[in-house]
Formats: C-alpha cells, structure tokens, sequence
C-alpha cells in the first residue's frame, strides 16, 4: 500500500496504540480487543478496528489481537524498528531534560549530537553529550546522514535553525519553541505543546 | 448541549484548531475557510466541518469562519477563557523549562506554585518561583483550590504524586514522567510523550 493512501489523521493514533500495546506487554498480557485498547486511549473500539484495517489483518473475531504481533507490525509500519539518530538543537533547559530523557530507548530513537550557539555551553558535558558549536550543524547532520532532529532553541531563532536543519537533510522535525515554523513540502513538524495538552483537558473540568 | 455528548476525540482536535487560528489572528487575518484551516492543520476540510458544526453553527456558506468569533467561541467551550492556576511539581530540567516557558500566557494557564522534595532545591528561587516543598502539596493545592497540575517528577514517584494530587483536589494533570499512571474516574490525564511526537514523523521517511 503507498503511504499517501493513509491519512494523516489515522497514522497520528498509531503511536498512541503502540505506547498501550506495549505497556500491556511489559505487564505480560498476550492478547487484547479493540474495546480494551480503546478503553485505555479514549477511542472507540470501532474506531481501532477501522484504523488497524487499513494495514492489513490484524486481529480475528472472538478471539482479538495478538499484542506482540501487533507490536511488530505497528513498529514496521512507524518505520521504528530500528533506532533513528536524533540531532538535539538548544541546550537550555528544555534540551538539557531531552538529553538525558530515559524515554526514547526502544521506541526507535537515540539522541547522537547536541548543539549550542552559546560560547558558555560548547564543549561542556550534558549527559552522555558534549555539547557542539551550533555553526557546525550542516557539516555534522549531512555527514552523518540524520533525517530526524529536536529543536529547543529560543522562538526568535528557531526558523533560522530549521532552514539550517532541513538544507543538511533533516526530514523530521520535533519543535519546542513556542513559535510556528516553515517548512518546504516533503519535511515533516510536530508540535510539543504543553498548552495543547493541558487544552485538551480543561474541557472536561467543572 | 451535555458535555458527554462530544466525542474524546473531537475534543482534543479543538485545542489544534484554536492555536492555528490564533496565529491567523497573530496575522491580523479576519476569516478563514475549512480548507485552509485544514491544510495548516493536517485535517480535511470535511472533518473539520463536521467537527465544528457539533458545537453550533460557527460559519457561513461562502464566507467562511469569522477568526475572532471562531477563537471566542473555542477558548467558551474549552473553559480556557480565563487562566487556571497550575501546579507543577518536580523541579528537574523539565520542571525549570516549564517553570520559565512563555507559552501559557493567554492560552489559558499560569504557574502558580512548584514543588520539588529535594531539600537543595526547596526555597531556591526558578524564575518567578520559590520552590517548596513537595510536602505542602496537599495542603497548598486544596487551600488554593488548584485543579490542574504538570508532573516532571521522575518515574519511580509519579504514581505517588499523582496520588497525593488527586487527594488534594486536582482534576487535571499533563504527564512528563515517562510511565503510565493510574487515576480515579473523573481525573483527566495527558502524556507529553516526544517519542510519540517523534514516531508520528517516521511513518514518511524514506
């Protein structure tokens, strides 16, 4: 199946099952149904099913989901299978939390350079990282073939970063920065927003 | 129109639409169509009909959506038309980068205190704060009527904080820690996960 058959909207909930699959995994369950998956995403158990059946057969009737071979399959199809190499951008507080983030081991991502454009913060120690001088970024990211890169650089530079980021070939971008960037067709953005999360819940609330 | 009736998952798209909007308006726009919003967004035009025309009718036929009245009427039904007050407790790197960060302000939430167990680090000022001690959560967050909180506490105590969180009132919290929490029916729960943010990029690599 070519990959632009898939909405956006569909393949945005693929990780958010994969993150449930797995903690019933690590709690040793075997098998699950689309209704307890969707009890522990909030989505409706229809809605699983229809998403899951745009990739193929997944489960059988009566008997659900086998978890670890969904997990496999939903890991293919995320393409995170085997670890990317993250590029990390700004080393103020925000990347310094992302540096030494125990969260990404085995969810197909290693953080492999960190950069600064702050004389203070080169070449000092954060984590497993020394930090490197952010006009090195172009040579360091293109040489290495990194496609996927964190950014958590101050709002007033992080287009420039980005257009710096995407020329040496990054693809993927996860932003921090409380700004809204550009980027040319073909480059993917994601948004961490702690407004949006806590947005999401305010609803809800008396 | 009864709160249970608007779908989880029609919900956490409103927050998305707000921000896209208020950057139109950033832009000194005036209307907007479905088709645009959708293509900042990465959702069809038609979901987003679909989905704005559960809260009422919010555009005209030919005209489009009003921005103003539209951000009006989103930040109405998301209750972020005044600022809550937020706990935020765990003052690690991820709690001083959310202890400083500039993006809440007129999006609906204000730092109000911040907490931390760690005896270097209670009564030290981060940002505008004075830190105190994780102790006093109970009884500061029931005084104060606080009902959101942000937890960047490390995994091994989340479980423990949330506890005493949920004990002492609040009914919203934004999880930084990297584990899955249990809470009371009633109790909202979100998950900044970067992993996530992360994996939804992957699936288009080549």
């Amino acid at each position: 199946m070519k990959k632009r058959e898939i909405p956006d909207i569909i393949v945005s909930r693929l990780p958010v099952y994969l993150r449930a699959l797995r903690r019933m995994q690590a709690q040793n369950q075997q098998t699950t149904s689309s209704q307890e998956l969707g009890e522990q995403v909030g989505i409706s158990a229809a809605q699983i099913r229809k998403d899951l059946s745009q990739f193929g057969e997944f489960g059988k009737q009566g008997t659900g989901y086998n978890i670890a071979f969904l997990v496999g399959k939903l890991r293919e199809i995320l393409q995170v299978e085997h670890a990317w190499d993250v590029a990390l951008v700004g080393m103020g507080d925000m990347g310094h939390a992302l540096a030494r983030y125990q969260g990404f081991s085995d969810r197909g991502f290693r953080v492999a350079m960190v950069f600064d454009n702050d004389p203070e913060k080169i070449g000092k120690q954060v984590g497993e990282f020394i930090v490197r001088d952010a006009r090195e970024i172009g040579n360091a990211i293109r040489e290495a073939g990194i496609k996927v890169a964190m950014l958590c650089v101050p709002a007033t530079i992080a287009q420039a970063v980005t257009t710096q980021l995407v020329e040496a070939g990054v693809r993927a971008i996860l932003n921090y920065a409380p700004i809204s960037l550009s980027v040319p067709a073909g480059v993917r953005l994601q948004y961490l927003d702690p407004s949006i999360g806590l947005q999401r819940m305010t609803y809800y609330l008396d």
